[in-house]
């Protein structure tokens, strides 16, 4: 069964903001087994609006739409809905209670922008909206199923989850699965030669993509046919036939991510991690501190951005700095086994590298990232030549030093 | 004139990939003048592509696609433009020479998939692509000019500034022009109702947009006339009466940001920052360290996530820990002294905090965050009760804390 995305918001438009609700959405019509075919952003103007329903409804039976809810004059959509519906409004006293309420908990008394949001179309089922005050609202039209949702991601995502029952009834039984395999350390080109065999011998219903991202390659596989488990026996088939060729290089799938798949590493062996960060600026521990737990194996981090950080907090020896620069071999490692040593850890990321865009010099250019982990098991550490870009610089060296931690807590170093 | 952007991927459309090449696309044809009336996303099959710019056609003059072009066997895009365009295929040697010293420079030596990449259709003029393999293709056909380029974000942005000059020709005279206002610190009705006035009372030709994202809100004003310069005088007229309202909320404006903004203020002032994380995890530091330059401000931070490095290493005292708890006035104030001391710092930014899901207690329920601005004009702190959801509330947290730091240096508190 077909179903497309419409994201309505004049922002989009102009590039102001990235549409991160379509992703979502289209990962939750996926796992209910809906197909998404077709995913457009359009202004928030009535004509548009009702053009691109026009043509979702021409080729899809579930029409997931986002944006213009809200209690500013600039949201348009309620009014072109109304038409499109042939639909009234009433006013609701259980979404205007639950607006009051949400209100008050923030402190905030209710004005007639606010009251206005509990009139509600008088021919539609309201999706509860925790989060927001304005509810979700769910139209059907000759076989055709459409559901407005705010267009706050946040807001978006509950109401998405508290209208899954009636979507999934919604949805039909024939049968999409994906799996993704994600690997660090080979480029896409050398990724696809290494596997050429492996991929042309595919069977017909499963496809693969490759999906590069800064410091790592996502493998996904799409498998079709008659049910969920038939493909997934498909598929693990394959994996396992593709770890025996890139065994180092797999780290993770699906919704892995290298911060959880190393936080859970360093909980099953209950060692504590620390970060000694230059380069990475602190990224390293956003990106651990990113998960939910992590206080129980991460101590904390060093983001030793001036060299009398690296003296004064790492312990440092300033004649290191002298002779081999900050980055060095010989100085990462010393900041990973101070940073070890000062916050009692069992494992020590630390980075020292150069950025950019400004930094660079012809022995040591822009790129040029040195990565070391103290551990246990003894000091590792390796130089990498990024590229000329900043932010992909400080991704493509976090990602690699957590990858880097990840092979020395499994002894693959 | 009108434009619109495609872009193909089935990495889109099962939402496993977020759409980040439109927004850029978007903002450089708005630069140009061109007005983005419609974005759409497409799987990597030839029926679907040929659909969408049948349709993209249909309402505008320039479209932009992305994806599809790269080495891999699931790039499907060169196939159907061949089609599309009556165009045969042949092999260029100056891409051919490009794809080589590229590969080489990564230490990659050229295979038969690269080699098919130098293979380009033969009636459109090939865009450069510095950073990738894969050259952009500009196509003109029935007065539409057509512009694929390659799905990789930054090869696309590499190849898209490549081409402005020919999209800029293309373009004509009728003007638009946007205005970004950023705010900090009052919620999207809270704001709306204290602009209200000054709403109602905006010409005719200028419009408003809230846009509100963790922490903070923009506004943004487009404006339409016969020339840029007309309409920025009146934006400009309408911001400095706007600024007479909420004088102490606004931050800055377009694409400034709050890191940037803040490592300014420090630049103009000569002064050292330092940070001293806990619940944002270092969020902050890497927020600071994401802007170029920011070693020439920035000392470096503590990620204090366990107690024996607030003690050990930030010399908070034991007792105040243990009488008011880790998130606490005294505990934050302590950290941001100790911050500002260790790091021989002039401005120090502390956070502790429970950014959840678990931790939370009646007394200090998730969200609970203290900030301390620890300056040479004294201690400042605040208490915030941020949400429910972790990454939010760490966002949030980090936005509020550069705010307050913003006003600290510029005597606002």
């Amino acid at each position: 069964m077909k179903a497309e995305i419409i994201t309505i918001g004049d922002e989009l438009l102009i590039g102001q903001v990235v549409d991160t609700n379509s992703a979502h959405i289209a990962q939750q019509l996926n796992d209910a087994g809906l197909d998404v075919v077709h995913i457009a952003s359009v202004a928030d103007n009535g004509s548009d609006i009702v053009s691109a329903l026009d043509a979702a409804t021409a080729r899809a039976s579930a029409v997931l739409i986002t944006g213009g809810l809200g209690p500013t004059n600039d949201d348009r959509t309620k009014q072109s809905i109304l038409g499109y519906f042939h639909s009234g409004t009433r006013f609701d006293q259980g979404v205007f209670q639950h607006i009051t309420e949400l209100l008050s908990r923030r402190g905030v008394s209710v004005n007639e922008r606010n009251r206005d949001q509990a009139k509600v179309p008088d021919n539609c089922t309201l999706i509860y909206n925790p989060l927001g005050t304005a509810p979700g609202l769910w139209f059907e039209k000759n076989n055709t199923t459409y559901l407005f949702m705010p267009g706050v991601p946040y807001e978006m995502v509950a109401v998405l989850s508290n209208a899954m029952p009636l979507l999934h009834n919604h949805a039909s039984g024939s049968a999409i699965r994906h799996k993704t395999i994600l690997t660090q350390g080979l480029p896409e080109s050398m990724l696809a030669k290494k596997i050429e065999a492996w991929e042309s011998a595919l069977p017909e219903n499963l496809s693969l993509a490759y999906l590069p991202s800064p410091g790592l390659v996502k493998l996904r596989l799409t498998g079709r046919g008659a049910s969920n488990k038939e493909i997934d026996i498909s598929i693990n088939e394959q994996v396992i036939n593709l770890k025996k060729i890139i065994p180092d290089y797999i780290f993770g799938y699906d919704q892995d991510t290298i911060e959880r798949v190393v936080g859970d590493l360093l909980k099953e062996k209950g060692a504590w991690l620390a970060t000694a960060e230059s380069c990475t600026g602190g990224a390293i521990a956003s990106m651990i501190t990113s998960v939910p737990g992590s206080s129980i194996y991460f101590r904390g981090s060093v983001v030793a951005y001036a060299n009398l950080a690296k003296l004064e907090l790492l312990h440092v020896n300033e004649v290191l700095i002298r002779q081999y620069g900050a980055v060095s071999k010989e100085v990462v490692e010393a900041m990973a086994a101070g940073a070890r040593e000062i916050l009692h850890a069992d494992y020590a990321i630390a980075t020292s590298g150069i950025a950019g865009p400004d930094g660079g010099t012809d022995d040591k250019p822009v790129g040029t990232v040195w990565i070391a982990i103290a551990s246990p098991g003894g000091m590792f550490s390796a130089m990498h030549r990024f590229g000329d870009e900043r932010e992909r610089n400080i991704r493509r060296a976090s990602v690699t030093a957590l990858n880097m931690l990840r092979k020395a807590i499994l002894g693959l170093l």
